[in-house]
């Protein structure tokens, strides 16, 4: 079952002052900072109330979020939704043929993920997060 | 205080195609069908437990909405961020010189609702939304 939003994750030229700006003008703070694999990117997690955002900064030229920076210039780049069953929610997709960039959930220390591509989600990039 | 996401806006070139699509992949249902002013665009609000997304079709060239479709191919276009006190927030943000499309609330039926630049929030178009 698919029931919240995780969080919006959002590519920023620099995660550090995204979370300077964001704290100034909505009070949100820091819960948690994060180096993405092979130094490709640097992840600041952020909240105020219930809103989880992600600032995603590019640390890597030729990457998916660089592109997305240098094209775009940044902003909203996913949303993440919660389940309590990230198998059961692939599997379904899978069935329905729909377009997966994980066709299994990849594990993470403390959760696994898996992306839909956009092509299956009226060209927005989802991400399922199974926490615990 | 800015603390819970109300919904997140996607732009669709067909609303009700999309909210269909994202029935059968999740099991969002459609909780309000909406005509923008002047029969600009069509909205479609659908639910997945605590998840509200707003599905914009737009109806007309040459609006904001048809452009970001004609664009992009359509997909996140704003994040809204409910409050308790609308006119706080406007008044702390002009203070601080943020760059606002909406210097004070615009007052619909049922909300008052603002939105901040992108160029002041790292590209992200912020709506905020006081309800009740």
């Amino acid at each position: 079952m698919v029931n919240k939003i995780d969080h919006i994750a959002i590519v920023v030229k620099d995660a550090d002052k995204a979370l300077k700006l964001y704290s100034e003008m909505f009070g949100f703070k820091a819960v948690e900072k994060m180096d993405g694999p092979g130094g490709e990117f640097k992840a600041v997690l952020v909240r105020a109330g219930d809103i989880t955002l992600e600032f995603l900064q590019p640390l890597k030229e030729g990457t998916a979020f660089a592109r997305f920076l240098a094209e775009r210039g940044g902003g909203l780049h996913h949303v993440s939704f919660a389940t309590d069953d990230i198998a059961g929610e692939l599997k379904k997709l899978r069935a329905q043929g729909r377009q997966l960039q994980n066709e299994e959930p990849m594990e993470l220390p403390e959760a696994k993920i898996a992306f839909i591509h956009p092509s299956a989600a009226e060209n927005v990039l989802i991400e399922l997060v199974q926490r615990g």
